[in-house]
């Protein structure tokens, strides 16, 4: 066992502040990375103040994590001392059911172990702990590589936010030819409109706010639509092959479900905390459309996005923080004042 | 021009009663059809009653027809008088658009027009008038040929209840390895279970009541579960490809979801008067569900069904009626009091 420095909340009411935690030695088949960045997700926040009604204290948040390996097991091959590695949202699955079996882990029918927050085997009692660390250490099924020229700051967001879109986008073969929507331009919606035009869509965005018009057409969007405008919304009626819709906090589908063709698919990625109004069922039948759902990636993915942004120079835009500015940077992402996402820079740790 | 007798509802609360209409003569591509029998669909119960707020009166309601030949058009070269013939929902579409030119007129994005209630061209200011009549004029490109080892009478509810069912099945392909659920058995998921069986699917009906699993089994279930039972329920966590849901009152779609697997699919094929409760959004993002709906089928489609049922020696267990009774078989109707479809007699309407 090894000593790291983290920030934990230790309660529903605390602020994250430093904390010392233990990490495990490194079996055999165990990678241990030194944290460089550790993207912040709206997830986190939920954790950290319960607001899932799980958590488990002290809750060391992160998952989408950044670094570089320190020390590898025996058993190791694909990683060694130096390299780059990154981690998301699983470290662990059952790896025996269906899912698993076909590298579709975040739907093990099992158990999977969160990167953080889930009961720690190595730990017993206690839950497992995330990026906000200094150091983690991680079974090599579940460390993805790292392109050498991505900004290592820009793809820790990557590990979570980029993969819950990517992965729908691929799902429902977003390219060439096809009409995508992405509802929303926060961390995930931004990611959803690189990903989507970088496959060759055509790619529109959503967004309440006309001040993000601008923006949106930079990220790679053909086109925004103010979606509060309904003869705006009304001109692409039937129209999309897909939209991803990227907004947590309940709002009405129906518009997004009428703009979808015949066989047309709405995509949510994120669940509200209250129910969203009940949708309109003669639209999805008359259309044949369905109204689908998407939770991150698996692992085999997640790779092939890394592989994917590496090849297309794409990243996550960022906001670089020291972890000692991380509940300073919650209120802020809590009034979306973040293009697109924080991201903690580990070495800050040092300081605390 | 001709003179047809006909069944008709001068208002939301008249009962249907004789009404003598006129049916245009015959077209180069027209098929003049006497119709031998008609199915009573929970629809036409609907528009006689305005309760879609659309209706225009008179209403002759009946779309699913099935009838013998009586006169053709000269360029009509698939039909001759004397042959079967049946029609469903639909007797025409903008033929222009996409998903007609794919032979889901259905789903047309132009204008379709429904055998009974919409605007008929021929006589400006009218409605068309259904298969609660002697004869019905309708272009070749929406009559169906009818496998002549059917009983007449039990092919009728195809048009519409059978097709409703057979598409969906078909489009997520339901089959051999798959486990197939069907909500509700009446009119159209007595097909549903029909259909899923014959199509080599492990079938499951949902039912409320319990004095249904013999007639369920008896129609080709392999098992039988009553919904409101929560342990029968959860014992089918998460095993289900798809599930047909037939039930268009408001009801939770939640304990069926959870039954779905991995991109599992809950298809609605009736639109409930009154909202569904919301559904439970992370209960479709974890497994990559999705709920989607279905709408009848295209003419194509129909045609498919047909063949398959002659092949397989498949029709809708019906009762059958005198036209003199349909409006007391309304009210039996919404008592369920049906095992599972009235059709009518057409050959009664001479005797009004």
């Amino acid at each position: 066992m090894s000593k790291t420095s983290s920030y934990a909340a230790q309660s529903a009411t605390s602020p994250l502040a430093p904390f010392s935690i233990e990490r495990r030695e490194p079996g055999p088949r165990d990678i241990e990375i030194e944290v460089l960045y550790c993207g912040v997700c709206h997830s986190d926040l939920h954790m950290v103040r319960n607001e899932w009604k799980s958590s488990l204290y002290p809750v060391v948040p992160g998952h989408e994590i950044v670094g570089r390996v320190s020390r590898v097991g025996a058993e190791v091959k694909n990683f060694k001392a130096g390299d780059l590695a990154a981690a998301g949202c699983l470290v662990d699955s059952c790896r025996t059911c269906p899912s698993c079996k076909e590298g579709l882990e975040q739907y093990c029918e099992g158990t999977f172990t969160l990167t953080y927050g889930s009961p720690d085997k190595d730990f017993p009692g206690k839950s497992t702990y995330g990026g906000y660390s200094g150091k983690i250490v991680i079974d090599q099924d579940f460390v993805l590589h790292v392109p050498s020229n991505l900004d290592l700051a820009g793809t820790a967001p990557l590990l979570c936010a980029g993969i819950t879109l990517y992965s729908p986008l691929r799902h429902w073969k977003a390219g060439p030819g096809k009409k995508v929507g992405i509802v929303g331009l926060g961390g995930l919606g931004h990611m959803g409109v690189k990903f989507a035009h970088a496959f060759g869509a055509q790619t529109v965005l959503f967004t309440t706010s006309a001040s993000k018009i601008e923006d949106g057409k930079r990220l790679g969007a053909d086109e925004v639509v103010v979606s509060k405008n309904a003869s705006e919304m009304r001109k692409h009626t039937e129209s999309f092959d897909l939209i991803v819709n990227t907004v947590a906090v309940s709002h009405d589908l129906d518009p997004f479900t009428t703009l979808l063709k015949r066989d047309g698919t709405l995509c949510l990625v994120g669940a509200p905390e209250h129910p969203h109004p009940s949708p309109n069922i003669s639209n999805i039948i008359f259309k044949r459309r369905q109204i689908a759902g998407s939770l991150i990636g698996g692992i085999r993915e997640t790779q092939e996005m890394l592989d994917f942004c590496g090849k297309h120079g794409i990243t996550s835009d960022v906001e670089v923080i020291p972890i000692q500015k991380i509940n300073e940077a919650y209120e802020r992402m809590l009034r979306s004042d973040v293009r697109y996402r924080f991201v903690i820079d580990n070495a800050s740790l040092s300081a605390s």
